[in-house]
């Protein structure tokens, strides 16, 4: 078979027929030999799990740390089983998967704002964050935050627009967008949207449940008709979820030194298949690894 | 429908009707106003037209100003019908779609070398680089020639793995790929990979034809049955191809001064959505805008 690039899984295993060659560090050697106590499972709470109509779940991690009020009216929403029959009414290519209630009619639950604080930001005072070595297009200072993908700038900090990370659909400002509707970014990372947008959490698992679905017709990627549109079942936090149905899921632990090793890898990779190592590698190209299982 | 992005259709309509206030500068406003000259069609005998199954039509821009050897022994094996009845075999999320003989058993034609100079980079002398104005992660320089994303360094130039961009599958170095499996990027932008692997081109329209098919179960996208596979139906070259079934497709000039406006549009958006222009953009967000019909 020829790959344009060879699994690490297949380079580890060509190695250790080579002769007792030592292997090469590659991202999943890195991985490999993470200790247990480097992968950081998500709080129940800080979970969204969505079953989506086909058998396809999407687990999301979200960020209270970043947009509390959001975050809150989604777990509302989630409690109140407001997402459950609505859809992925959304797909544009390179752009974004969107869901939720395309008409804007479905009341609101109690305690959920229409809209609540912008949240497209907020103080970097207190934020341990693991800077990123290398340089931004966007900000002078990037880095990782307890596993999420972070930029600063005079003070503030917000989270960034990489792949796979969920924010609050909202109409043209001042609206900020109740969660009503959300989406996720399935492209080459949209940044000009930081601090646009409510940032509220990442697909940790299951995006291809999303990604692969048709792209819509209309603008922007909606669908044209509404059988094209794919049924969210449900929608709940793991911690309301019995225990034998909540997702398993860890996310290496970004204040680590195997994010570090790995961060360092990705930017300078030496295995057979690379003859010349980038020296480099963006924020968005190292979003944490997940891991799923015990 | 509340939308977290209006699109610039949209919001042009909108200003229409608002009382005779200045429609805002948009990109589509920008490309709605660039003058047909601006727009560039690519020669036939550069154009890679492949019928998928399905009814699905991809399109493939060839640089041969990057990569000419290999683009050569592309352009011989559309002649030869080669790629006839070889298949989509590898669709790995947020990575790459690749295509071609998943076998290596099917005999190149005469005059394609299996193994062709890497051709990865090349001299920088001779290429008119339209400067990208922001700083880029992995190069000093960067921009665009002849609406291809180059980056420069130490005389040297090479093209960018940005979104949608295709290069030649190859095994372990010394392995440069013969163009008989292909593959192109279908996520945020891998560029670590940029100066690994021969890039030949860039899909100009039916993208969606590849990005939105289910990922492959085994290591790296691979499907894991021939059943799964999508099969190419014909790849052609447009100059092969009867009049009335050529693409007309056009790519705006990276020299033009339409581009360039459309560039500082992007890294300033100030329509009604945005509350916090960027104040810059990555290269591979601004790929030249390719428009389709006469």
């Amino acid at each position: 078979m020829r790959s344009f690039f060879l699994s690490a899984a297949t380079a580890l295993a060509l190695f250790a027929g080579n002769g007792g060659a030592a292997a090469p560090v590659t991202p999943a050697s890195v991985l490999a030999e993470a200790p247990a106590s480097a992968w950081v499972a998500p709080a129940p709470d800080d979970l969204l799990v969505m079953d989506l109509a086909g058998g396809k779940r999407v687990v999301i991690a979200l960020a209270p740390d970043f947009a509390p009020v959001h975050v809150a009216s989604i777990r509302t929403l989630a409690r109140a089983h407001w997402y459950d029959g609505l859809w992925i009414e959304r797909v544009q290519d390179n752009y974004v998967v969107q869901w939720g209630d395309p008409t804007e009619k479905k009341p609101l639950p109690a305690g959920v704002p229409a809209d609540p604080p912008a949240e497209y930001e907020r103080s970097a005072a207190g934020l341990a964050l693991t800077e990123h070595p290398y340089r931004d297009t966007f900000a002078d200072r990037t880095g990782f935050v307890s596993g999420w993908p972070v930029a600063e700038d005079g003070g503030q900090a917000w989270l960034t627009h990489c792949y796979g990370m969920v924010g609050v659909g909202r109409g043209n400002a001042p609206s900020t967008g109740s969660g009503a509707e959300l989406y996720a970014i399935i492209g080459h990372a949209p940044r000009a949207l930081d601090r646009n947008i409510a940032l509220v959490g990442r697909v940790l698992t299951g995006i291809e449940g999303m990604t692969a679905l048709p792209r819509g017709s209309e603008a922007m990627g909606f669908y044209k008709t509404e059988g094209e549109r794919l049924p969210i079942l449900s929608a709940r936090l793991a911690s309301d979820l019995p225990e034998a149905q909540r997702p398993h899921v860890r996310v290496l632990d970004t204040a680590s030194p195997a994010f570090a090793a790995w961060v360092k890898v990705r930017a300078n990779r030496k295995d057979d298949f690379y003859v010349r190592p980038a020296g480099a590698i963006d924020l968005c190209s190292v979003m944490p690894p997940v891991k799923e299982g015990d």
